[in-house]
């Protein structure tokens, strides 16, 4: 590890920053919003003019461009050995309707600024370098999210997917055949030498610690459900407190134990209620009945059903109580993951031998890494970044980025998966001073939607 | 007091329960719902058929009828002194989208009933009497609720009354015009002898406590709020429990909070978070933003204002705790009423008189007798009805319905202010037993809506 450190410290070189950006800034013209984010859902045409610059960038880069029957595109530069199979990194380039401009498209360039960064610096590496955009990994326009790593790691399968429908009726087949990027290459059986990706980090971890680098343990496991509560609907006014079966009296019990649950097995634990609606939703009526969600998540399987065990159990507890009934129904279970041990070290062993500050941390939230992770080994570097998206009034005007994650991917771990000499990009100029009050400021700040923050 | 009950006891009548049955049954099928209810909005072309008949009916009682610029309907039978003031009756014809057949109708049907008894019967009144059709009492079309008896107790004014619109832009004037409802006759400074208020239970407490009468002692003062809560929206996955700010779990002490004020200050006191909703709602984003509504109720102006206190702490409270900030707006306010202790007790004089079960209440809901009890002494009587309205499943083909209500104010009450003889129209065939089991067999039942309670 000591030597690795020293070959590392000794060295470096430099991607092209300026470069890396204008890719960033190019791509988020197209969708982008009047408030400064971007909105290019996927299989739109605004999402294959994203996917045509792709294309064309490493094309420009003497990449050879291959696209699957679901629109995952892969962009292959030669290694040494064509037998190896490739090491893949990238993300996404679809969008929330009001998502930013890092978000998936950090990844997927981080890997492109990678490969013309290799060839200015003349590097051949040992196995084939595969740069991947994912189809769909947002989920907005259809359902599921993560769809094209989905059908690659056999998670969904291709024809089921191909049939899934917007909200106005298109088909996902429709869709792709539209833009033009219904592929013929098959989707499953495809080798993974290694996947890697890098992403911003969406949460304020890394932010809250004053450290540069995440490196991504795994990712928790996710178990959610659809809860209505039944009560009894009447006048607010006649219905004297004694008599009420109120169900958002009862619902407002349940958030509190969702949030206690979680609470109580840290590290780790998340529990939200997201949705939560009164029906009938007028206000001289007891809410009759409500409908929210739960979402649990933990890394330990156990702990992430004793979350859910105890707020079962204050379920029925309130719904005696309050004279109430219910429905639970899961939605969606993610059992966890953890990220293979030398694509971790890998990460890990690069902030190190880098310099820069670093934590292990865990995923909260899903990425196609976590699918990909079924294939072969994976991992993924998260990086500090603050970049100010879609809504926000902030007056900077140029959004701040910090994306040490491709030093890290292009440092030790690659070298290492890839055959690389020790070899170093650095990028210049981390603005990380005053970062704490930016987010206090825009947070606050009125009609403000989302900081864009990691993964 | 004993005197009057003799008499009262010794010469009591009948009513003609079935053409009050027919009444009520014939003015239900304008609107009739597939399920049994009725959607008849007010100044609709529904709204003006049913005026129609009831203006028929009066007419063919022999009354004279009138109306008001803001649509209210006056029928009016001499009495012998054309120089006293009338007593009224009545309440309204209009209903919510899901309305039942019996609210608001009852209280204009019982009046339309007593009309033709008393012509039946031969009985020369010494004051006029006067059935009245309140307009848009229900509020549902047009804002605000208790629209005509408010214009004629001067609570609002015509001219800005008129020009209130509906969701498609009409005013309440062109609808009025529309359906030839916008009538001569002066709104305000109509002389009140007396008015009198029949009406079905809308809340639970007689049926709770057996009683078939409720002495309708007065109104609870309400004061409502919005309530705005913002936290910061964020990813439920990678936004660890320690750094949120999460709307909805302090929503969630808040609406805790109104509740146990409530409990705290009985009796009369209610508490009710009628709407609430969590933005952005979806199911792994932590709501940054939650929209509520706080209806608080009691009798004594001083408590209501200790319930609002103590919620208000809660609200400070829970947003220094989980790093919210609020507004609370107030959207409305109305001082307790006491009804006039002559037609209260004259009410409470007629239960004891005619033998009928009966105990003192108050009015939770909002009722035109409410204004009225501003231009002259009001009282209300509210009896146990339990009609099963629009949406439920239950079998019962034929609603049950208990009038004693009628009987109340055609016995004693009237009497008095009438200067009628000591007359009492007695219904028969009171059904009831059975009837706290019918309750909770709808209550429970899969899609009920409401049960239509009273008054």
């Amino acid at each position: 590890m000591n030597a690795a450190i020293d070959v590392l410290q000794s060295t470096h070189q430099h991607i092209n920053r300026d470069r890396l950006w204008q890719s960033l800034m190019d791509l988020a013209k197209l969708g982008a919003t009047v408030k400064g984010g971007v909105c290019r859902l996927a299989l739109t045409d605004l999402d294959r003019q994203a996917r045509d610059i792709f294309v064309r960038w490493c094309e420009e880069a003497g990449c050879t461009v291959s696209i699957d029957a679901v629109g995952n595109i892969f962009a292959r530069r030669p290694g040494r050995n064509p037998n190896l199979p490739p090491v893949m990194t990238g993300s996404h380039i679809d969008t929330q309707p009001t998502g930013g401009k890092f978000d998936g498209c950090f990844g997927v360039l981080a890997g492109v600024e990678v490969l013309r960064t290799l060839n200015d610096l003349g590097v051949e590496t040992e196995a084939p370098l595969e740069v991947v955009v994912w189809t769909n990994e947002e989920g907005s326009r259809f359902a599921p999210c993560m769809m094209g790593s989905g059908v690659f790691a056999e998670k969904f399968t291709l024809e089921e997917t191909l049939t899934k429908v917007d909200a106005e009726g298109v088909t996902v087949g429709e869709a792709l055949n539209a833009i033009g990027y219904a592929g013929p290459r098959k989707v499953s059986g495809h080798a993974v030498g290694a996947y890697f990706e890098a992403h911003i980090e969406q949460g304020p971890i890394l932010e809250d610690e004053r450290k540069t680098i995440g490196v991504v343990m795994g990712a928790l496991g996710q178990k959610w459900f659809d809860l209505k509560l039944r009560g009894v609907e009447a006048h607010a006014g006649p219905t004297p407190m004694h008599l009420r079966k109120d169900a958002l009296v009862g619902a407002s019990v349940i958030v509190g134990a969702v949030n206690r649950a979680a609470l109580g097995h840290q590290p780790h634990a998340c529990g939200t209620v997201g949705c939560l609606q009164a029906y009938p939703g007028s206000r001289n009526v007891i809410p009759g009945e409500v409908r929210m969600t739960l979402d649990f998540r933990h890394l330990e399987p156990a702990r992430l059903d004793s979350m859910i065990a105890e707020v079962r159990e204050v379920i029925e507890t309130t719904c005696e109580e309050h004279g109430l009934t219910f429905e639970l129904t899961p939605t969606a279970d993610f059992p966890p993951l953890y990220f293979d041990k030398g694509c971790v070290e890998a990460v890990r062993g690069a902030a190190q031998g880098l310099g820069l500050s670093h934590m292990d941390i865990v995923s909260g939230a899903g990425h196609d890494a976590i699918f990909l992770a079924e294939l072969g080994p994976a991992g993924m570097s998260s990086c500090l970044a603050k970049a100010v998206s879609a809504t926000t009034k902030s007056k900077t005007p140029h959004p701040m980025i910090w994306p040490p994650g491709v030093r890290c991917c292009c440092g030790r771990c690659w070298r290492r998966r890839m055959r690389l000499p020790a070899v170093n990009w650095r990028l210049e100029d981390q603005r990380i001073a005053g970062f704490g009050s930016a987010h206090r400021r825009v947070g606050a700040a009125e009609g403000c939607d989302l900081l864009l923050f990691t993964y």
